[in-house]
């Protein structure tokens, strides 16, 4: 048997699982008709429902990663030729450029140096130049740090001009606000191994009203089977029809994960992570070290920090996975070799691991 | 937490995962970029070559379920107007009609009444008759039990008409003979749930060389981002470039259940495979009930039978759920009402199942 080595994980996802979730994950598999499993599926919906802080009928777990949440976002509300607003300043801002495209969309960007974020102004300057059906924004760049604002005023102004919002919240998603309904989300993705602390498999999804009546408008087939959510409404709705089988050990652990961040209350889990983002923010400024996301706008569970002057990327993170058994993530894109990303994620977010981490980079840093 | 019920898995899949396997995907969840990560993905590697009987280099698990690796066998495979023959006589070749249409293909089929395989001959006459660019085959047909054989004649025969062949393993893999390079095999895709017995959330690939050539020659991006066999095979490759985070923890899961299957041997879990389903032949004929698939060509590891006249489907299936913990599988589509599902896959094909579910039935059915 494979061994997991024992690791403290403070990258930018997976976080640290508790021992709840893996053992939820570890009970028999039973069948993914089985009436047991239809009502765990019921619950999850619910309580993903309370996470999104949404009502929306169609909120379920995608039987993927976080980038098949996206995809499935995408290729439901694209038909080929439909125009798409896309907010860039970093990876996952691209990913969705490249994966539109494949859709047949026709992709208008609007960019901002990595790290920084995007006015509501300019924003909505974009759309009225480019007027197109969907804009999409990432909440949470997990390349860069940077912590996108959303609002209730951004996705009025949205709507009035026809188009819908889209919002990638990956990484937001139970360690800080997202408010899909207040905000005017109108489709949102995000994954199960950052702040909900449970392990990768399953993407997080909800559709609102104005997406369901773009999707039961569409022209054309929607051009994946696998994620086409007119099917997969029919397995997660009362009607059941079966569709494909879904990772049933992984909803156990999804489910599990949930109920410990509702135990915690999202309030409190919100805080939880600001507080240990500033003490991680105090402790690394004392070493010296400073952030690459735009001042004001730092994602509290992603702290994407320079490398100081004289360090070597490569040879801290190993030594501080091996001598330390602690993950930090590399710098991706435009920021590799540049940045180090922390992470303080759902599980991982604590006083201990804050401490840990910054008495093992001043060990090794010599500071 | 959720207490997931007894169950005893004989139906079309999940089957019932040994301890082993939920002990070894509760370990903690290590980093997707971890070094002893991507040791274990080496070794899930190595273990899917040797249960596809397969050199491919592009073998791995695609992070999606049976599914997903349909889709990703074809998406990455059809350039849109590329003519694709498909064999339908079940849910799964017309599965496959349907997902290739959306990715753009001339779908040709060929045709034959539900539970009923088709010869050599008639495959090679319709490919003559259509000239197509791919050839897809279900080798098990999950939906009715039928078992089509391949064979060195049928790839060499497609191959020198300048087609691919393409298999639909999902059922058959770890449970029957499943020989992709003897076979001719260019790409197939399977699951975890059934015959390997581990949960669902993976689908085992491969894609063989001439299939490769035909990736690379590919004038238009895949249509899927998630799937896209290019990107995916840097991640899975000595490069380890990051594409999406894959499901740690069901890799965990599946390289202990590959483990499981070549402790056994593969010549022997054959052996089990079809000893049990002889046995539970050979006991429903003594209860009077035969079986929906062609004679001579049913699959050991999925048993379709004809509900017996007077026998009402849902409730017997309900009695076998509540009063004995067994799950058998439903008819699908042309034989809803008509036939169950008995599944003896992996981990499910004992002799105690054969005499529990004969018993059961025997009860219930009052002979």
């Amino acid at each position: 048997m494979f061994h997991a080595p024992p690791r403290v994980l403070l990258g930018p996802g997976p976080s640290d699982v508790p021992a709840r979730v893996l053992l939820a994950m570890a009970q028999p598999t039973i069948g993914h008709l089985d009436p047991a499993f239809l009502q765990l599926m019921d619950g999850v919906r619910d309580k993903l429902r309370t996470v999104f802080a949404t009502n929306n009928a169609m909120t379920f777990a995608c039987s993927g990663t976080g980038s098949a949440g996206m995809e499935a976002m995408l290729a439901n509300l694209i038909e080929p030729g439909d125009k798409i607003l896309i907010g860039v300043n970093g990876v996952f801002g691209g990913r969705m450029v490249d994966c539109a495209s494949r859709c047949g969309a026709v992709v208008e960007k609007i960019e901002r140096p990595w790290g920084q974020v995007f006015t509501q102004e300019e924003i909505i300057e974009a759309v009225d130049r480019t007027r197109p059906a969907l804009v999409a924004l990432v909440n949470a760049e997990t390349s860069t740090g940077a912590h996108q604002p959303f609002s209730k005023e951004l996705g009025e102004a949205i709507h009035s001009r026809g188009a819908l919002l889209l919002m990638d919240c990956v990484t937001s998603l139970g360690g800080a606000p997202v408010k899909v309904d207040e905000w005017g989300v109108d489709a949102a993705f995000s994954g199960t191994q950052k702040c909900l602390s449970c392990p990768p498999g399953l993407s997080p999804m909800t559709f609102g009203p104005r997406a369901m009546e773009r999707l039961d408008a569409r022209k054309t087939k929607v051009q994946s089977w696998y994620l086409d959510v007119a099917m997969l409404k029919s397995y997660w709705g009362q009607e059941r029809v079966y569709h494909h089988t879904a990772p049933i050990n992984m909803l156990y652990a999804l489910d599990e994960a949930l109920n410990i961040a509702l135990e915690e209350g999202l309030e409190a889990r919100f805080a939880r992570h600001r507080a240990m983002h500033e003490l991680l923010r105090e402790g690394l400024s004392q070493l010296g070290i400073g952030y690459v996301s735009q001042e004001g706008f730092s994602l509290p569970m992603l702290n994407a920090i320079s490398i100081p002057e004289g360090a070597d990327d490569l040879a801290v993170r190993k030594r501080l996975l091996t001598e330390y058994s602690i993950e930090i993530g590399a710098g991706l894109g435009a920021f590799k070799g540049k940045a180090w990303r922390i992470g303080l994620m759902g599980n991982s977010a604590t006083k201990r691991n804050v401490a840990l981490v910054l008495a093992a980079l001043g060990e090794i840093l010599g500071r």
